[in-house]
């Protein structure tokens, strides 16, 4: 299979749990009727709001009430989920970790974010996520009946080598569940994933939460899936909502044929590799 | 020393040495006159059109010439010259290359295009540069009394792993001749440059030929400085010209705090080194 519908829903996140949970559920159904995608996508921490003070308290060990959902979902609905994040308790430790599962509820993946976000930008946004969740240490590829897929979170985007490194263990799509603010996603967002996608010849797929400006962190928005040219194939605006794109593999290929990036890396001069 | 001045002398191209080697003396002069810059940035290919069959005709040992006007104009003016890069001949290669020189007209740098552009992209661009041109193997971090400056050439920038390994090794500015086209650069330019500023957090000066549409070569032209946020200090349109924007090393330095991408890199779990 060459191509696939990938569906992104950026919704907005409350203070109630099961609220969340309740409203991903019925996303998830609408996206099915409305595009019929064989995968899904959710947002960074969908079912907790991006704030310290709620990792604790919404993490839950894994399996639990929000993974086993999705698993669910995914067997019932016979997609793949890409489960945004959830803050995930092991042990005394949490994490902010993005849960995969294919379309018979096994989970393919898990990924714990590897670059946490402890920025303070004058006049700007300010956010230690370190100051309550550890650092995932591992390098996330699923495999699927399409293709391999790399799953970073959010500030791990801003790591080319991360970037690269999955391309080079084969992703042909990346995807990323992120929640940048309103100083860093007016700032560079669409660049990013842009570049992203052009260097590393792959499908790029962000998925944020909606807008909120009553919730004290305020995402930017604008989910959006771009090719391996760089040119954008579907993109949210700030609200909440969905929006669903093609993948088509046959394009990746046309494209790292037509401006070999991957190849010509002079590997003879620069090795990168995982430690 | 914590801020000078770059001008980019965004020069239109002839077919004859001597024309291209007397303009870009009167537009540095110019450059001088009319913002007294400490550093000028030439670009890619300023002597000589951007095509294989006169690569080998234009083509200088070093010293030469360009390099001996260069060297010259930059003790007379007491300024660092950005050589752009010119066709070097090396025995029976020929390379892609830039030189550069400091006040007292020394030779500081000497960069030869790592990356060579072969890339046949449908219904746009085709180029094959390997025709005529050997690759250069070393990656260039020069020294100035302001601070490390790293220097390639064009399809270089597609490289993240080039880019960072000059941030890594202290460059605070990285300055890139180049000649992108007009398939490549609208789809690509800007957002490129911003990407490699903001990921690497230096300064990013970017000098391309005016577009000459009498040429075989459309270059795309827009010159610009980028700063570490990924902001425009000064930028060009397609036109020959001059642009001057200047570089603050505080800034450098306040983003690389306030956003410390370069210490959050997860060197225990993934390693970028020269080989």
């Amino acid at each position: 299979m060459i191509k696939f519908k990938v569906a992104v829903i950026q919704m907005q996140i409350s203070t109630i749990k099961s609220q969340n949970l309740k409203k991903v559920k019925e996303m998830i159904l609408r996206a099915m009727e409305e595009y019929s995608p064989q995968m899904v996508v959710l947002p960074e921490m969908f079912n907790c709001p991006y704030e310290n003070k709620y990792f604790p308290l919404f993490a839950e060990e894994y399996p639990g009430e929000t993974t086993n959902m999705l698993s669910n979902l995914a067997k019932e609905l016979q997609i793949y989920i890409i489960g945004g994040s959830i803050p995930e308790k092991d042990g005394e430790q949490i994490y902010n970790t993005s849960f995969s599962f294919n379309p018979t509820g096994a989970m393919l993946g898990r990924h714990r974010k590897m670059h946490l976000f402890d920025i303070n930008v004058e006049g700007g946004v300010s956010f230690r996520e370190s100051d309550t969740l550890g650092a995932g240490g591992s390098i996330t590829v699923i495999d699927t009946e399409y293709c391999k897929i790399g799953v970073a979170i959010c500030y791990d985007m801003r790591f080319p080598e991360l970037m690269r490194l999955m391309a080079l263990e084969g992703a042909e799509v990346i995807i990323l569940p992120a929640a940048f603010n309103m100083t860093t996603g007016p700032a560079h967002w669409h660049e990013l994933i842009k570049v992203r996608a052009l260097d590393n010849q792959v499908y790029f797929v962000a998925a944020s939460p909606a807008r909120d400006l009553e919730a004290s962190y305020h995402a930017y928005g604008h989910s959006k899936i771009v090719n391996p040219w760089g040119d954008t194939v579907v993109a949210a605006d700030e609200k909440e909502g969905i929006i669903c794109g093609e993948i088509d593999l046959e394009f990746v290929d046309k494209i790292r044929q037509q401006l070999p990036l991957l190849k010509h890396r002079r590997i003879d001069r620069y090795e990168l590799k995982k430690k």
